[in-house]
C-alpha cells in the first residue's frame, strides 16, 4: 500500500449555492473519468458578482487520485 | 472590452452565520459605493470567538470593479 | 491590556457536513482544554473522498488563546 | 523628502496587444484621478482566451503615488 | 451557466521572441487537443541563455478550459 | 457589531529613525481622511540608502477602518 | 528547439524507504504512460505514520514532459 | 549534539511601546514554562489602533526550544 | 470517524546522516509523549556547517496526532 | 556533466522599453563578469513612473551560470 | 538613467539592541566593500534566546547597488 | 559575538545518487572559495530526467558564511 501512486489534478468547480456546493460538482465532475477519488485540497476561492451580488461561487481544487496499477 | 480597466478594493467582511455570508455583507457593503463589481477573491477567513465558540465569522475578500470610462 | 501575550495552537477540525461545521469541531476540542480562545485564522481546507463523494471536510485552523497571567 | 507617504491602489490593465500595453493602460486609468503616481509592482499576469488564441491581457498591478501633504 | 466546471492545464511555452510568444505557443499547442479554452494564468517566467544572450524564454502557464457536460 | 464590514487600505510609510516611526507616519496620514482606524499590519519593510547609510525606512502596512453605516 | 512546449503533470510518489524512492515511483509511473519526461519539480514532501514511525513517504512532485509536436 | 531535537511554538506578544518589546514580552512568557529557548522567526507584525494611533504592537514568533532528553 | 480532531505540533530533528534520518529522529521524540501520530509534512531543510561540511541536518516537520476524545 | 554546481546571481535591469528589453540588460551586464551564463528566472517586475507615464521597467531576475572546475 | 543595472546581495546583520541596529551593522559591512549602495528589503528577522532572554537580533536583508558601468 | 554579519550565497549542487550528496557538492564547492561556511538551507528540489528515470538531482541552497572582520 506504501507504493500507491496518485496523480493531482485542478478543477474549478462553480455554484449559486455555497463554496461547499461549489466543490462538490468539481468532485462531481472528476468522477464521471476517473475512479478511485482519494482526498482534495481547496486552492483558491472566488466569486462572479452581478447586479452588486454573489451570482456564483468559483471554488479551484486538487483533486487527488490513486493510479490504478 | 479588451481595454477596460478594473480596481480591486480589500474588505472585510463578518457574519454570525457562515463563512458566505461574511463575503456577501462585504459585497452589500461595496455596493452602496460602486457600481459595477465583477468578481471577488477570497484573500483570508478568519473568526472571533467568545465563550469557545465561534462569534462570527471575518473574511477579507478583494473586489473587482470595472472603472466606468 | 496592551501586554497580553497569546499562544497559536495548531488543530485539524472535521465534519461531514460543511467547512464551517469542520472548524467548530475544533474549536470545540480546543474549549476542553484551552480558556480564553480568542481568534482562529483558517489555514488550509481539504476534504477526504469516498465513492466519488466528499465523505468529510478536513480544516486546519490556527487557534489563538490568552495566556493568563 | 524622507517622511513622505505613499498610497497603494490595486487596478487591472487590459490589451489586445501585450503585457506592457496592458500596464499602461492601468496606469493611464490611474492617471486620470490621481497625482504624483510613482511606481507600480505587477502583482498577477492572466489572458483571456477566445477561439483558442489570447483575446487580451489582463494584468493586476499596484502603483504607489504620493499622498500631496 | 453557474454550474460549469474548468478544468486546469499546466504548459510550459517558449519562444526565442518574447514572453508573449512563449504564452502564444502554448495556447497554440493547448488548442490543438482542448477545446473550449477559457483564460490563462503566468505561473513562472524563465530563459534559457546561450553565449551570454536570452536563447528563449519558457513560461509556464495554467490554462482554463470548460469542460463538455 | 458581528455585521461589521471593515475596508483595508495600503500605504507606505516612511522615516528616518525607526520602523515604528515610518510606521506611526503612514497610521498619522491615514488618520488625517479616515476615521475609526482599527488595526494594521506590516507587509513589507524596505530602506533607502545614501552614503552607506540608512537614509530613511519605507514601511508597507495595510490598515483596518471600519466602514461607517 | 526552443518553440517546444513542455505540459507540467502532478503526482504523489511513496515508499517505505527515502524521499529518492518515493519520488522515483512516481517518475515510473509517468513513465509508464508518457514518453519524453525531461525533468522534476519537488512540491511537498509528507509521511504517513504508524505506531510511532515514519510507514511511508509521500512526495509530491511535477513532471515536466516534452508534447510530441 | 546532533541528535538534539527542538519544539517550535507560535506565540503572540504586545507592547505599547515597540516590535522589539513586544517579542520580548513573548519571550518572557516563553521563559516562564519553557527552558532552554534557543531562537525565535518573527511570523507577522500587526498593531492595535485606538484614537487614529498606535495603541500597542502585537507580534506573532516562533520559538524555538530544546527537548531535554 | 469524520469527527476526529488532530493537533499539529512543529518540531525540528536533526542528524549526521541524513535528511530522513533527521525527520525519524523527530518522530521518535514525539512519540515519546504523544500517542496517535499520524502524519508529518516537511516545512524547512536546514543543515549546519563546520569545516566546510554537513556537520548535521535539521528538518523541520509538522506532525499531525489524532486527540483521544 | 551530473556533478555540475551553478551559483546564482540576483539582479536588476532596467530598460525604457519593454519587459524583455529589461531582463537583456541585466543578463549584458551579467555577461561582463561571467562566462556560462546557463539560465534565469524572474522574480519581480517593477516599474518607474513619471508624469502618469511608465518611465523604464526594473525587473529583477536571477541568473544561474555553472561554475568552472 | 533608465538603464542602469542593479546587483541583490543577501547579508543577515545582528544586534544586541534592536532590529534596525542590525540592519545598519549589515549596510555598514556592505558598504566596506560596495560602492554605490541604493536600497534595502527586510528578508527576515530572527532573534537568539540566552537564559530566556533574546541575546541578539539577527536581520536578514537584501541589499541593492548600482554596478559601475 | 553577536555583531558578526553573515552573507548568503545561493548555489545548486547536482548528484545522480541523493538529495543529501547534491546539497554536498554544492557545499563542498562554496568551500573552495569561501571561508567559515556557518548554515545551509533547502530552497528548491529538481531532478533531470533521461530515459524516464531520475539522471540527476539539483538542489538549490543558501548558504551562509561569516564576514571576517
Amino acid at each position: 500500500m506504501s507504493n500507491h501512486t496518485y496523480k493531482k489534478i485542478e478543477l474549478v468547480g462553480s455554484s449559486t449555492k455555497s463554496i461547499e456546493a461549489a466543490v462538490q460538482n468539481a468532485v462531481a465532475q472528476a468522477a464521471t473519468t476517473e475512479e478511485n477519488l482519494r482526498w482534495l485540497e481547496v486552492v483558491e476561492t472566488r466569486a462572479h458578482l452581478e447586479n452588486g451580488k454573489i451570482a456564483h461561487w468559483q471554488v479551484t481544487v486538487k483533486i487527488g487520485a490513486t493510479i490504478a496499477s
